[in-house]
């Protein structure tokens, strides 16, 4: 019987902690759906990055890695800002799954009254290796492209995506 | 230089007619983008399927026809009920693109204003190849399987899509 | 155990054929709740009054007919516009039920897909007792009090209803 | 003491029974607040021009008509699809106002049921000068620049409006 | 003349405060609505509860202090995020009514910029009794209990309620 | 050939730095479009005032000022909370524009990425002459009216601004 496991992030931007949890969970599964959460929001500090320009980070960093993308999906799905439905908008819009995997205890716990198994991942490094710290780093001018997959660091220069991250980090960190 | 191509189409549910569509495109293009549009509809006789649903379909049918995943983005994008964003809405949620193909004159006209290319598909059979037609069929029970994928047929029957298909077409129909 | 039934309509207005249906669930149910549909919409034809009004006029019938109020809710849900969520959307927002009275097929496969005991309700003198009727025969100048009860009548005339029922057909009915 | 008055319309586009309106109008009031009404709609055959470019051509016929643009204010407002709310969001959006000019019985309706002074606009050679009509009349190939004032003639095709209308009829007009 | 009266408020839970409120507002009004307030919100710090249940939630604390049911309406009404429509979107949504009570300036403003009459509740031991201090102490593990009804508890604790506060209380207060 | 500029803010008062910005901007363009964001808020400290309040004042600041309104057209937009289709959003409502004047780093990144010229507007005497300054007199019963045209100061008093200010700002500014 073929398994299918969900990993719900806002891969803004995928690192290689990420990366290093999908490698883990695609030797468990068979399947893999990669949930890109908030994908409406763009050129905010929290998600510079469109749904569009995540999902082109994240194959560019499975095919550098060798990930079979024959097993992989990758759905973004809008935020519905209402809890009690947010579970029936993610099971309508994605193939049917086994096990949820999130570090989110609000996610986790509104899977679980709906009868959904799900599981905590693995924090790898989680110091150094978090979407958060990535943005703060480029904000400040420090070296954040170890962090990430190198094809990803190439896209987010090649989009300008250091100049938009520290124009809305002008707005938003100084209010 | 790589070239990306869309496909945009409601899969309601997908037909030989779009598979072999999408097997030309495959031959021109490097990678396509299949935009299942109006993503948030379902349990209605034009839209019986979820967004999971389809995307569940439309993999199955790929794989079953050999066609290169790995080569092939499945993209869920809700209708955003405002043609005049509507454009802006697609480009922020998927990868960039080269041509964008549809047979929706209104869908090549919002595209062709905000300056992107658009081709119309080849219309294979479309008399008898339309996801229109097959959902006629299912609700006169009368023969359909032919027009889909083996295991788009399966997949079907197995969610209890027949019944589903005939209970909503009891309300719309009569009206 | 005590057991808890909900009754779905839009009760646009509440006729003799909706109190009966009360009344026949309150013989086998301790609780009845009754779901305002499509809570959101008034002044059209299909949906005239508003939440409010519905809501006046349904407890006046209930009185009237020595209903017990202490073992009947009436809550308001508006449309979702999206089948996939509807059925959380009600959920979310009434106390546990253990039943679902409802004649509306869609209604009771969406239900009945989520795993909740659905039922039809007893069509009582239909072709008669009817809110689409009702409103044609307002439109139409024909008698329509015997329809409803008599606090029901004298609400809808006290809020100048019948004007508002003739207003509205003269666009809607001539398109 | 200042009297302003209101005249809504979806201006689809606007013609000369319009101007004629706004003309007559201008003579009692001492201000007009011209209201475009479903302003969120383009691309679609009843509405197929944006909220900018109604205004554009508004602006550019009043000045045509040496209308006194200082005693003019041209405000868009999106439908709400709640009539319940619309009067307040109306209210909300546009200076205080003395009277409203319409000839549509819902919003004559809603607009008294919340206390304001409503009345009829004077029909101008109903028949030949209306939107619809003008609409249709593009769509197929009719003479129809003689109803419209010259500048918004010329802007229409300006804009390729004659393409963008034939484009959606051919979708819209064979359903 | 019958008198109706309207008390607002988000009831998350419901306490002792607001039942000794219940009950003054009962002596001087034939009827009252209980609003719930934001009801569209759930599974958050401050609005842990959903609509349905703290409809459960008053239903029974009203029952355990033999308040009289058939003179009571509880009503959720969910947020609209523009302040310009709420009263409109309030005043549609729920029977006529002849006093509104409140303790929030804002939603004493607006009504008051509608014309209707606004009066402040008492403060029944405000410093304790409030729901914020009652979903602190839940959050921390102090008793709590003797601040609700009796069934109130139960309730709580019969759904899982004390977890559901803390799973997320751990993400938005160390936020 | 016409040039026209668009000139973005909240004008939640507008006053005298506004005014002197509009002067000089209509030094350089023929046409000038004043667009009132956030214009579905009100009633909040941020937004106090309504897009029909804003409208007003703004008109009558301009006439006051001897500016020629025939040349400036006001229209309100209200926010998107989505980036991705805020440019898109604003094209559609207003017409044609060469120039976009605003500080706001994040409004002139998405208006240059998506190929609009911006220009920063001159700074006039900011610590003293903005509108959370005056927000925050109002509040604190300092002195305020010689920050903004007299029309303006008259019209807040007029329609009770200021309680409305120093009411909302009890609730929001202790929270």
């Amino acid at each position: 019987m073929q398994k299918t496991a969900v990993f719900l992030g806002r891969f803004q931007p995928i690192h290689n902690g990420h990366l290093k949890v999908i490698e883990i969970i695609l030797n468990e599964a068979d399947e893999l759906i990669i949930l890109i959460g908030s994908s409406q929001y763009s050129h905010s500090f929290n998600n510079p990055f469109t749904a569009g320009e995540r999902i082109s980070m994240i194959r560019r960093a499975l095919k550098e890695n060798d990930l079979d993308l024959a097993r992989i999906y990758i759905i973004p799905i809008p935020d519905t800002n209402d809890n009690r439905i947010w579970v029936s908008h993610v099971v309508a819009t994605i193939p049917e799954f086994d096990i949820f995997f999130t570090n989110n205890p609000l996610v986790s716990r509104l899977m679980k009254e709906a009868g959904y198994k799900t599981q905590n991942t693995q924090m790898i490094d989680r110091d150094r290796l978090s979407s958060t710290a990535i943005r703060n780093k480029i904000y400040n001018d420090q070296p954040w492209e170890s962090l990430v997959p190198n094809v990803v660091a190439t896209f987010i220069k090649k989009i300008d995506g250091l100049n938009r991250i520290k124009d809305i980090g002008k707005i938003e960190l100084k209010l």
